[in-house]
């Protein structure tokens, strides 16, 4: 459990609150390159810790990112004409770069030096492995950008998608830590993907469902290492990082692509949850981007023309009891991460963390909120902001057999590195 | 009208609330058995008294109530597995059975205790007359089962539903009280079901709009007597009960079924309006039966799978205003019970009886709203819950013709003992 | 920009507020004639700065405003009867007249005296030119009846329309005091109606941008002259009145009917803008009329049975970027009413003015704004309420060519006469 004001603090994220604050030191993925496919396209309204913006690719293939309201007279910028190198506001012309400066003003005066002094918020933009981030925080403490795997292969190894949450991005965060549920809510389904032709681990998964956590603190937050028993001489090792400030990793299955996320407050009861998969040495077949778009594994079949699954609340997430009673899904619910999704927003937009109980099976989501909380707390107190290196990001996620007294950190050393060897993956 | 401070005490009925604690003293028709067809069927959500809970049926066909939230981690056991003699909660696996115990963790050492320290808030059940009922008061203060005469007919004589009513409980309680309204709004309609055949009350009603009240309190309730001018010699007297704390019996129609209400709060906006009707010498009809289905008289047609009425607030309850022109219906929309339920949610969730004016036909709901209030004064002062003894419920209301100058409780003596005697019934 | 305290005090009109007390003052446009097709017709729900009403057509012609809640219980008298003169709850049967008196009881004895206590709040009506009128304020300080050029044209030579805005009246008043939009917003779109055929204005609107505001303060409200650069000897004028509280006139286009507007609010956060298009020499052809009611011009197609715009907040307003990019619409949204709609419904339900950046070309806003303060305070204080005489509405709006320093009002004093004489218009 935790206490109703550490509940509070992990859960804001607003302009005012401490964790945005800290969040706002960090890049974020704002929206997928694709949402704005050529220059001079329409503008795109994105929500990124409770701040209404509007994205614009302009006549020259700069990305900017700006607050949705006209300084002028406060109407949304998402009606506007993006033309001539600018985000043109209807109603009286005023056009805004992507640097946020206006550009014209055609309802004053031409000699007029008030347009001078007009500027709209805009937060700088980079558009890496499909993704455009983007930077909120003070200008002077910009960090380097993220370095992760999928962002670092070829294009055609890597296939990216965002869904809308309707939950507190941290009910989604735990769930990308707590390997835990893996036994159990995925149990029926972890073998979709061509998983199960290949890889032991669902059996593995289903032989032990009360894993042992062990957590090291690192430089680019946790790594966490989940310990099923296996047989006689080994454990079956599956290890998650947890990135600050909220990317974790998936342990991979064997013959599948590898798996991560982001989970990204959009406001305090909405999150976008990214997801990644990504192969280290082949491209992505065409049958597995199909099977992904389709709402296989980790991703989610969306409604056209937006970023809401098919499967949503308001329809009960198209429960099938009788797929539930199959056991190939144990929810009764399509797809890993649909099932994820229906049981975190089924605890509420924000659930009270103060009622919990907590067994021996929450310690990394325990640990991780304290890391969390205590990030916080080195910026207010100390203005350090923890865990920013990239360089750091270079490691994967293992799923391993380990000989019993071999410390894993040790005995998965070698597949935790960016190699182009072949690695055990169980 | 009522003080702002007395209505807010009489509507308000959740946990923490004056009004919450005297219902959570009784016995509450909490979902029909139908609901639960069978053993391991899927588990279903009850609101009650503004907790949200999740009522299932384990392998031994005994009924669980419990919290809808598991107590590790809040997701909502509405997508749990109900199976081996338990609710299963799909995101780690805690298994609760109908008495709130844990009683598998699969997430934790198979040595662990902790699962013998967790409890899920739990409610006993019974089942009656096609009625799941529950309790949720101190345990130590449970009462015996209401028994009322529809709850002790064979089944063949009994049809029992339940809707959704968007309004505060009152207000559609109230409407179970005021004979005054049925000359009225029902003037149209009160001929259905086979009543306009054999009875010659509609006529009755129709002849004399403004009714005297007697009201007698009395160990179950409330007595009420509506006398309206018959003949030279006659009144006319409709004699409704209201039984505590919130069951009201409607005057029989000569050659109809009988009928009687529970208005349930849902939560403070809601309520859940339970209609039966029952025969007291014979089966009921098929085609009677069909047309309740259809919502005929006091019950409603639902929308499939749901328990909301086709005509609601969305589609204006259907209103017809040829219907009203013809008289048929007075208001213009079908069914006598959605007639009640359109004019009472039509004041509002919650309304503000600080502003009414009342006159001498509210004089019946002037009394039980000052019963209710004086019960809730007898808990809260003195421990003592009224009307509690089931024995006082052998009774039934009437429709009589009495001479002038006869008391009515004397007059209807054998009208309103449970009889097999054939009685009159105007 | 606005102190926050000043724009709370602009946009809540409720009947505890000052703006609200100030436009009590005033005759209000409540609903169409046509919407009380014929004597004892179906009444109709109304809202008005905050108050919930009912209007209804009794059976001898007179108009009722009343309370949309019967004072016995609080159920809505929208499902009343209206017959015999009155309209009946259809509860308990209680009757009101167009007065707001109580004329049958039919629930209380014949001979009480209860009834004659009872009243129901009510308004008195007038109905001109195809519009309901009602007066909300203080009976002994009723004013005359608006006598503006539309009311007192031949019933053949008007069209009148009305359309929910969802957003603050102020919001769209304000669209219709400020010229400047008219170059940018409507420069696709102001060649509809027949105008581009005979009309140099929108030639002339695309020619200069940024209008000079000249405003003069008048006994009605308030004279507005945006001037733009015609040629070196000329300027263009285009001349509009505030009418006080909420009325405007649009510069007419040559060969096209006038046109004008009132912004009524219904609550703070949506309001009822009502348009008139009419003639001063010639009955409105048929044609014209189709186009008007397919939303055309300033009037919008609406959804059948409703007052809501088929295209509305929740639809994007049927936004089309290949519209945009044409120019055919600068914004992209069929018809020049709708165009403001959709910009000023954008900013908000009730947009923050604590946060505008004005310029040179808002003075005409920031001066009716001004103005309307000041009058509340002029209330307030001194119990004197501004801008009454109807006979100051014998005025008309302009579009003309005047030379370089001639001032406005005296250039344009025959075109802003009512005159059966044929005037410039451009």
């Amino acid at each position: 459990m935790l206490s109703k004001a550490d509940n509070y603090l992990l859960t804001r994220t607003g302009t005012d609150t401490d964790m945005g604050k800290y969040f706002r030191r960090h890049w974020i993925p704002a929206l997928l390159s694709e949402e704005l496919p050529e220059n001079d396209c329409p503008p795109v309204r994105v929500k990124l810790l409770s701040e209404e913006l509007i994205a614009f690719r302009d006549s020259d293939g700069n990305i900017g990112l700006i607050d949705e309201y006209c300084p002028h007279r406060r109407v949304s910028l998402f009606y506007g004409r993006n033309e001539q190198c600018g985000l043109r506001c209807v109603y009286h012309g005023w056009q805004f770069d992507t640097n946020g400066n206006c550009v014209d003003m055609p309802s004053e005066p031409k000699d007029s030096i008030f347009k001078d002094r007009i500027k709209i918020k805009s937060y700088p933009c980079e558009e890496i492995a499909g993704v455009i981030w983007t930077y909120m925080g003070p200008p002077e403490h910009k960090p380097a950008l993220p370095e992760q795997e999928w962002m670092l292969v070829p294009d055609s190894h890597r296939f990216v998608s965002k869904k809308i949450q309707e939950c507190n991005y941290f009910q989604a965060l735990e769930g990308g830590i707590d390997s835990s549920h893996v036994s159990i809510l995925h149990s029926g389904s972890v073998g979709g993907l061509g998983v199960s032709k290949k890889s032991n681990s669902p059996h593995l998964l289903a032989k032990d469902t009360s894993p042992k956590f062990e957590v090291v603190d690192t430089e680019y937050g946790m790594l966490i290492g989940a310990r099923r028993n296996a047989d006689d001489e080994h454990y079956y090792w599956r290890i998650t990082q947890f990135l600050m400030p909220w990317y974790t990793m998936i342990p991979p299955f064997a013959g599948a692509p590898r798996g991560g996320h982001a989970w990204v407050p959009i406001d305090d009861e909405n999150c976008m949850t990214w997801s990644w998969s990504w192969t280290t040495d082949r491209p992505l077949e065409q049958e597995e981007i199909e099977q992904m778009k389709a709402g296989e594994g980790i991703h989610a079949e969306l409604i056209p023309g937006t970023f809401r699954p098919v499967a949503n609340k308001d329809n009960g997430y198209l429960l099938d009891r009788e797929l539930q009673k199959s056991g190939k899904s144990f929810i009764g619910i399509k797809g890993v991460g649909m099932e994820d999704q229906a049981i975190q927003e089924s605890a509420g937009s924000i659930t009270d963390r103060s009622l919990e109980k907590l067994g021996t099976s929450d310690t990394a989501i325990i640990k991780a909120r304290r890391r969390l909380l205590n990030a916080v707390k080195q910026l207010n107190e100390n203005e350090i902001v923890e865990a920013l290196d990239p360089k750091q990001h270079h490691i994967r996620s293992a799923s391993v057999l380990l000989p019993k007294g071999l410390p894993f950190q040790e005995g998965a050393k070698e597949q935790m590195k960016l190699t182009t060897q072949e690695v055990e993956i169980v």
